[in-house]
């Protein structure tokens, strides 16, 4: 192994020209304007990959842009990594914003300047160099390795999902690695084994037939402003608990070790109310912050309208209200399953003042790995063995709804191996990767392949 | 008395020409385009009351408009009526919906049609004629009578309650009556003896200094719409009772005889529901829709916001939400008592994982007439004589907050003894005003004043 870090640390500087030259390339997936820019970003993956003399390179069409697919097998009897990562960008916007030009990759204070640095073009490709190492020092490649990369994932990945379903046999792995996340803090290495689901939904109540005067109407006629308050207030209860029936009931409760683990993690409370500008924290009783808003689902409304939003006063009973209210899920809720109930309760909950149009907007399967998994051990080893730490282990409040359609479509544990900071910037002015992570992140990717197998049983 | 009916009947044209004199004067109050009309408008009542030989006439300037008053004081030992009216009119917009020009009085089935024509200076002109008809008949008027004619009631009577405070005493008097409400129905005469009060308050909730994600706080940090609906919803038991301590503490009971009469109004409550489609009606218990609307206090949103209320999804967990809600007030409620009443509450109830911020807008008292006053008698005779049928009393859902102060500072009570319809449009284009009701109208005044003194113990 000592062989791979020195070659890796001796081409670092050859590996940093390389990323910048897939960094130039402006593959912007929200613009038609970008389509020739996708594609080369993809033919310079494919380059790449091509010159590591894997068992087979393709890229693969689709409905919208190509998925990058490579794959090297050499152990029939060991575990199978799949590499998840993305090469298409946000549109750099707004420009003036930028100190150096956003597809102009520069240097400053020990950190990668670029549109996609660290989202995803900088961490993806620290895979593919760590698989340069082992060639490029006569190593054994000790696992099988495919690679999936995407042009689509800043538009939502319209079409990974019917990608994975289409090549479902030659996709088959015992886990997905990607590097798409934030490490905790700087030099705190972490591992997101879990991600919330989302249900977002919106509902509208309409009362008499035209907005009213309060004076000549109010306290005969229902308010569906009012109304929809008290609905909306009876979605929770004091204690925090959702009051939508069967809501919890395939929520996986927090195990003992998890909330261990938890109470480890470096959270300051005092710190987070400062930084929000609040005096208390409110949630669901017998949890704590970091496990309310990660392992515990919620129910948020998101926006609310009625009636005369403007200044002064307007003295109307207005005819309609709405509200858009979202629920994060966590294992095993089912984002159909409880938008029904969602529809099912709101319904009922609804006076016969008012009539109810309940409308469904997007929403995702929460994924969770498991925690005894041993591909996260094997990640831990390599963390620890690179920065010199064990690395925190965490559930994430956020949705990433492709990590549960590799589970559902593939049934393969993922492995959320991030290497960028919140100070990385990413979809906003001067995305930045740390330059040291890059170079750790190779290593760790490496270290991570070689001790793998070992942990399978 | 055929005297006078048969005078009124006799130069019924008459008085329709010099209405339309008026009408023609286009004393717009909410435009200083039109300061010169409100002086014209002003003049001409000054001569038309100097014609009567009355007591007094003046014009007495304010810091707003001018108003015009007059006395005439035959009868030391008989009541005082004043009648108060305005002759400032509502803008004509929007110009193109109008059949006729709103400065050019035309009569089209039976309506006199113009802005103006039924309010309010067709029902206040009627008084001047009925005085007259006592006059120019050698009719010895049987009462005492002041006129308080403004300017400024269609842009809210600023300067009318100091105007009563600084003539308090040249004011002293025992009723006074106001035409400038509408009938149950044509045909239907109706006594209007309550209005209801208004507080109007607005609050703001603010959590977190900034919209949050929703996915990597909710659950964590309280969102301040949820908390803005349970607010809301604790302000009303499933009773319809309002929920603030105090509220109900100064409110009169309806008393049998009222709800007796309550129960005579000719309302059909599936024809209410029918109009306002809507399938069913929610307020507090044990009272009828007409009671809540206008005999009980109410409480009502008015507007709410918060977040996101576009079209699609957003991920928000909104830093602030906010609500205008207003009341109805009964008599004895005071408006500045509720505010801060409602004020209290509110601030009691925000939890504190959010600040709040509580504005009021304005207010006005509720007001009752007596209803064994005499001078309600002497007008429900009045009705009876000439419409042939007994009037109906009601009270209104709505607030004309000066009726208040009239009590509050002169302690007279008043009389609403309006002529007008739903149909008279007033406020909107083609308002008309019923020609057989105006005339009606002069008669009806003429017949009060000559039983009101009968009636008084």
């Amino acid at each position: 192994m000592s062989d791979i870090i020195s070659y890796i640390e001796e081409h670092g500087q050859d590996f940093e020209q390389e990323l910048f030259e897939l960094l130039r390339i402006p593959s912007i997936s929200t613009s038609s304007d970008h389509k020739d820019d996708i594609q080369e970003a993809a033919d310079f993956l494919v380059e790449r990959l091509e010159e590591l003399d894997l068992d087979k390179v393709e890229k693969i069409q689709t409905d919208g842009h190509p998925v990058v697919y490579a794959e090297y097998m050499p152990h029939p009897d060991r575990p199978t990594v799949l590499v998840y990562g993305h090469y298409d960008v946000q549109p750099p916007d707004p420009l003036e914003e930028w100190e150096t030009p956003p597809f102009e990759p520069t240097i400053r204070d020990g950190r990668i300047f670029a549109r996609g640095s660290a989202d995803d073009k900088g961490q993806v490709y620290t895979h593919l160099k760590s698989l340069q190492a082992f060639r490029e020092t006569g190593t054994e490649f000790p696992v099988n390795i495919k690679f999936v990369l995407e042009g689509e994932e800043e538009i939502g990945s319209p079409h990974l999902a019917p990608f994975l379903k289409e090549h479902k046999e030659k996709l088959e792995t015992d886990m997905v690695l990607v590097s798409d996340t934030a490490m905790f803090a700087e030099d705190t290495p972490s591992i997101t084994y879990g991600l919330r689901g989302l249900v977002y939904m919106e509902f509208e109540l309409v009362g008499p037939n035209r907005d009213l005067h309060s004076g000549v109407f109010g306290g005969a006629v229902d308010n569906p402003a009012n109304v929809l308050c008290e609905m909306i207030a009876q979605l929770r209860d004091d204690d925090g608990q959702i009051q939508i029936p069967g809501f919890y009931d395939k929520v996986r409760d927090i195990t003992p070790e998890e909330r261990e683990a938890y109470r480890k993690l470096p959270f300051d409370e005092e710190e987070y109310k400062k930084e929000l500008d609040i005096k208390a924290l409110n949630g669901e009783e017998g949890y704590t912050t970091l496990e309310r808003s990660s392992a515990r689902p919620s129910l948020d409304v998101n926006g609310l309208w009625s009636g005369y939003q403007g200044e002064g006063a307007k003295t109307v009973l207005p005819a309609k209200a709405g509200a858009k209210v979202s629920m994060r899920l966590v294992p095993d809720q089912d984002p159909n399953e409880i938008a029904d109930l969602f529809r099912k309760h709101v319904e009922n909950l609804a006076p016969d003042t008012v009539s109810i149009e309940v409308t469904e907007h997007h929403g995702g399967f929460p994924a969770m790995t498991d925690p005894d998994f041993y591909g996260l051990k094997a990640a831990a080893e390599a963390y620890e063995d690179v920065y010199g730490k064990e690395p925190l282990f965490k559930r994430e409040g956020g949705s990433i709804p492709i990590i549960a359609e590799f589970k559902k479509i593939l049934d393969a544990e993922s492995i959320l191996m991030g290497f960028s900071l919140e100070s990385s910037k990413i979809h906003s002015p001067n995305e930045n990767f740390l330059q040291k992570d890059f170079h750790r992140a190779i290593k760790t990717s490496a270290k991570f392949f070689e001790v793998l197998h070992k942990y399978k049983e």
